[in-house]
Parts: structure tokens; sequence; C-alpha cells
């Protein structure tokens, strides 16, 4: 209900609106309109109170909370659910439990803080309290096992589409799902999946974008960056709702076998290719040229042997040799 | 502690184990003893006691409980963990459990009744108390995702074994996942797996067996047996001790990149080749005949244009046209 009242308060942002009108509207007493504007104001919204007028907002609060994820969650048909969380071990942990539980269920979960933020293949994540954005996308496509790298691209590329939107800096695409700074990682997502041998059952993407960390550990600080250390100031919330609109568009071309957009996106945004990288697999480390990224989303590259030889996402990762992680 | 009492009334099963030898070995007291045994004659062992002489095993039970299952599994190392219960929704939600709780574990779910029993893409698989063999593994081999298909193809390839074993049947296996007696099906197999783009994180072989079942639905008459309906009578206990010792044997090559002697037991044994079957995709049904099992496991068929075609299990289901399901 309060998210709600957010809502209506949100679309009238240029005028009051009566306390008699909201509870008109959503049909509850004026008492629980005035108690669930008092509780928005302790979530930091700032309401303006006027005897005979009403109500009016005055600023949104800054980070995304539970009353602001439902807002901004609002008419995205693959989230049927919105759960934020002020602290949780991991959102990819969490949306497995619901995923679990849930055999039907599409949705987001986002949370101020992690405190055992998870990397791909296991590695740490560092994800304090209100210096990023952490979330965990669930979804169900009905497709092969295999589309997840697919769907990793569609993550990535949306994201970086986001941070264009919010930022003027120059977003690069590590491929295939890091997002780079000046040479530095903002933005890593872990696609992690449960299947049966030819069926998907669910699709978690985490993913994870530093906003306000100033201070980096001495192991982190050569790799790693925030948005507002490279100087642009974007709010968690800010920057959801922008992905959720870049995202949405992307995965509803892919949903109907359409990557081209995805795949031009990559190439334009690409730090890798044109670049010598080496190819990391569980057997073996290779040096190689990165020449294009394919329209199936995998890697073209010219192997230490002088062929061409193509890399999938599955198979490999990437390393720069460059300066970059 | 009761199973390692109950394993050593195994491993002396041709003499007398006095209290004092047992409490010795196992450092527990007498009383501590005498109150295990008596457990495990409540759990239906035929255990003898003599006055000076000592306690002697005379009959195992017949099926699998929660002390033999541990005795079962002593000695593999893919085992850590052995879970039996009476009743579960189904082994594998368990030990998806399991998996999400306790991050590197290895083990097994064994249940008498599965409330909700699952075969592939979601079907119903009627699990009734005390009529088959339900279990569970959870392993973790470190692999890419795509391993999955062949796991599934080695634990076929086990249970196959098994069956001939315990029975004078003649089994057959409908690539790549369900044994056959006579036309219809005995054992199903679920594999699910929980992974990352390059790693898995886990691989859970669900496997049901009918064994002592005699009337099954009509719908379920012409496609489904049991052991007990095509004339052998073998314990859960049996199946299971048989299942684990071969399966362990192929698994081992499998974790070395072998697979040279599941494929030719599968070739062996299968159905599949040498018949028309029709290939079922999400997208369409086509008409097949099947030339071979290839290295790889995949099957080699000649398509309706009269070309031969690689199918991968991930790809497609095979229904045969000749009777069996």
């Amino acid at each position: 209900m309060k998210s709600k009242i957010l809502n209506l308060l949100q679309m009238n942002s240029n005028g009051y609106l009566s306390g008699e009108q909201i509870s008109g509207v959503l049909g509850i007493s004026r008492t629980a309109v005035w108690k669930h504007i008092n509780s928005l104001k302790n979530e930091g919204y700032i309401i303006d109170s006027v005897n005979n007028k009403g109500y009016k907002l005055l600023s949104d609060t800054s980070e995304v909370n539970n009353s602001s994820l439902k807002s901004l969650c609002n008419g995205y048909e693959f989230i049927q659910f919105a759960k934020f969380l002020d602290t949780v071990d991991s959102t990819n942990s969490e949306a497995k439990r619901i995923a679990m539980d849930e055999l039907h269920l599409e949705g987001i979960v986002v949370a101020d803080e992690q405190t055992n933020g998870k990397g791909r293949l296991g590695r740490q994540w560092t994800s304090d309290k209100n210096s990023g954005l952490w979330m965990s996308l669930l979804i169900r496509p009905k497709l092969k096992p295999d589309a997840a790298s697919a769907i990793t691209l569609v993550a990535a590329a949306g994201m970086t589409k986001a941070l264009e939107d919010c930022t003027k800096l120059k977003i690069g695409i590590k491929w295939p799902n890091d997002l780079i700074i000046n040479g530095k990682k903002v933005c890593g997502i872990l696609t992690e999946m449960s299947a049966e041998i030819n069926q998907l059952h669910y699709i978690i993407l985490g993913i994870g974008v530093n906003l306000n960390q100033v201070n980096f550990t001495e192991s982190l600080s050569d790799k790693a960056t925030s948005l507002k250390k490279e100087g642009a100031e974007v709010s968690s919330k800010q920057l959801l709702g922008a992905f959720l609109a870049s995202f949405s568009e992307f995965y509803k071309q892919f949903l109907k076998g359409d990557m081209s957009q995805v795949i031009a996106f990559h190439q334009a945004h690409s730090v890798t290719i044109g670049k010598h990288v080496q190819i990391i697999s569980p057997i073996e480390t290779r040096e190689a040229y990165v020449l294009d990224i394919n329209a199936d989303g995998s890697l073209l590259v010219k192997n230490d042997l002088g062929e061409n030889e193509i890399v999938f996402s599955g198979e490999v990762s990437v390393r720069g040799i460059n300066g970059y992680i």
C-alpha cells in the first residue's frame, strides 16, 4: 500500500494530493494514509504536508528501498516479485532460495549490503552498505542450458547502456561480462543457472555495480573503481531504473531470438577487440589476439599458431595483458 | 555409532562378537552397545544374542534404512554424507537443499517414499512407500556444464550393470537415460545441475527404480513395469549396493576423461540403435533411423532427408515408435 501511495505522489509531483483523494483512490482510511506518509518520510522521502491542500513529494530518496523498488519494477513482465533487504548473505543466494520455493516466479532481489557477496568461481565480491547496487534477477526463459552465456551478454549490454544514460563516462565491456571504466572494473556479472540436461529451470543474473566507494584495499585499487571515484554521482535507484528499462528492451529481443543489437552494442563497447589477451581454460593458458565478437556472442581470435579460432564464453576466461583486469 | 556396530556385525557374520569386544573397538560402554543392538533389532535386523558369546547378525533387513545406508556407502570417495528418509517430497529436492547449505559436500539421499517425485520436464514420478529405490546422488565434478549429459550416461550404465548383477533379466537402455525391460520402463534418471557459465557447482543424479509394484494405473501399465512384475525379487539394499559398486567404477573412468567402457556398454544394451525413432525438440518432431552411439555419447541417426545427423542428448528427446516408450 505504501508503494502505491508513493506511486501516486510521484505521478502528481507537480501539485498537492489531499489525504481524501488518496484514501478515495486506494480505498483506505485517511488515518492509514497519514501513517503511510509518515513511514515514507522515515525512509528518507521528503514530503510536504500542507493543511487543506494535502501532500506533495519534494524529493525522492536517492537509494533503492522497499517502496521505491516496487515502484521501479512496476510494469515489467519479467518481475513478479521485488524483494528489498537491508542486508543479505548474497542477493544470488536469496534469489536461489526463492527460486526453489516458488517454482514459477520471476523477479528481483536488491540489498543495501551483502555480507558474503560472490564473484565468479567463488571469489569474494566486496559489497558494503550503501556503496553500490547489489542485485539479482531471477528469470525463467524456456530455453536450453547453453542459452545462459547469451543472457550474460544481454545483461552486460543492459547495464552498459544504463551507465551511459546516467553518466558521461565512457564504459567498456571486457567480454563477456565485466564493465570497465579507465581500465578498472566498475561492474561484474555472475550468471548462475539451474537446469536439466535439455531445459533451464532458472537463471540468476547477479549484478554488482560500485557506486560510492572511494577507498579500495591495496589489492583491489589497481583493478577496481567506482562511479564516484571516476567523478560521477549516481544513486542506486536512478541506475536500477535505467538498467531495467534498457535490459527489458534487449531481453525482449533475445527472447525473440534476435541478438543483433546486443552484439552490435558489445562490438561498439568492447575493450577486448584488437587486444592481446590470455585465454584461460581449466587445462591451459594461451595467448591470442582478439579479432571480433561473432553474431552468436562468441569471440573470434587469432591464436598463437596464427590460426583463427572461436572462443565460447562457456569455455574460458579472458585476461587482458595490457593493464585492465 | 549404530552403523559402525552394524558394520562390525556384518564383517563377523560367521561368528559371535562379544559386547566387550564391540565396546573395546568403538570406545563406548557395554550398555551403549546393548542399546544400539536393540535399536538395530527394531529396524528389522535379526541379531542372535547368546550369553557369554555375544552377538551375531543372522539376517540383514532387506530394505535400505538409516543404518544400512551408511554401511553400504562406506568407502566411496564421492559419498561424504548419506541421508535416509522415511518420506520426502523428492530426493532431488532434498539433495538440492543440502547442496545449497553445504557448498562442498557430495553424498546421497535415499527415501522409502516420495510424495512429489519428479521425472524429466516436471513430469510426475510415482514413488510409493517401499515400492522402489528412490535415490539422488549429489556430486561436484570440477567440469564445464556440458559434462552433465555424459554423467547421465555414466549413471544409466551403472544402474544397468547393477540390475544385471542382481537379476537374470535382459536390461535395455533407451538412449540416453531410460532403462527398459520387455519394452517397458523400469528405471528413469533425472539429471539436474547448478552451474556458472563455465563451471558446474553441482550435479544431482536422481534415479528411480520400480521394484515391487504389481498394479500400475491404466495410463502407466503399457509403459511401466517393475522387477517384481518381470519375475525378479530384488531388495532396495541389494540393488543400491550393486549400483554404487558399478557406478563408482564407471565414474572413476569418466573423471579421468575415459568414456570408452561406458559407451561400449550403452552400445551393447541400446534398444534405440537400429530403430526408427522420433527426434523431439522444443521446435519440431522429426523421424529418424538410429545408426549408432558415438564415442562422445551423442546419437548418430539417418534423418528423414537420408542424411547422417548427430543428435546430442542436451537437445532432444527420443521417442520410439515400435512399442516402447
